[in-house]
């Protein structure tokens, strides 16, 4: 089971617009140059952030994407959300309904309980996963590359 | 994101064989016409757990898959990664290394704060499923439906 590959790419992104600052929309095509990243490919996870509300998109030759709001108020889920949908990665098709054992409907009224032990351990995740913001992965990010957000800046800026 | 569909049907199939006992040896058609599976498909789930130590294979015409050892003894964790591989969900692809900012080597002697920050929350996942025995679930299914272990073991003896 791997995770979309956009998920990771949304994350920088995110990141770098941040250091980038609101005041100047980037397209996706700077954004992919800037980690050597396929332009259409990340556009198309860009595009899933505005759609949840994460960024937005504005058209035209000064238009590009920006964070819709602090990096304080989005969370490693949300992101996860955005890219790879809100389905839980564990999905019950209700087999022990299947069969020769098959029991007449009343008798599944309580979920499964393979189903339900594999939600709470799936809930533990989520909850981590909703527990920290990106503000919180910045500052972690600045601690250990003090000069990666002035050198991000710089370069978005000149080129 | 999706988990194979296959540890669904590894989790219900540890818990026949362990309704079924371990004084018979059931072979893969048996367990998926249980559950109207496809033989082929769940023999191949069958096999990855036997590979990883949870079943025994025995061949031959009285042969078939036993519980290898107690569910007591049987994580959630070790069936998914019997069945999904041992990887992480989220792989980082370290992205940050590439395009125009890119340091040299010296400047990654820490990981990544993204990576980190998703390899943190996904252990919160695995240490629940590491922290739920297959014995806890079959308790739970069976406070949920008591006539269900008579009812499978019955099955089997009799088809």
């Amino acid at each position: 089971m791997k995770m979309n590959e956009g998920v990771e790419w949304a994350l920088h992104s995110c990141l770098n617009l941040a250091w980038i600052g609101a005041d100047r929309a980037v397209t996706a095509a700077r954004l992919a140059a800037y980690h050597a990243l396929p332009t259409a490919y990340l556009n198309k996870q860009l595009q899933a952030l505005a759609r949840a509300g994460l960024v937005t998109s504005t058209p035209g030759p000064k238009g590009g994407f920006r964070l819709a709001k602090p990096l304080e108020r989005i969370t490693l889920m949300d992101v996860v959300t955005a890219i790879e949908g809100p389905d839980e990665a564990f999905r019950c098709a209700e087999i022990r309904k299947q069969g020769p054992g098959a029991q007449p409907e009343a008798a599944y009224r309580l979920p499964c309980a393979i189903a339900e032990s594999m939600a709470a351990a799936e809930l533990a995740w989520r909850k981590e996963l909703a527990g920290t913001t990106l503000a919180q992965v910045r500052e972690r990010a600045e601690r250990r590359a003090p000069n990666a957000p002035g050198a991000i800046r710089r370069w978005f800026e000149n080129s």
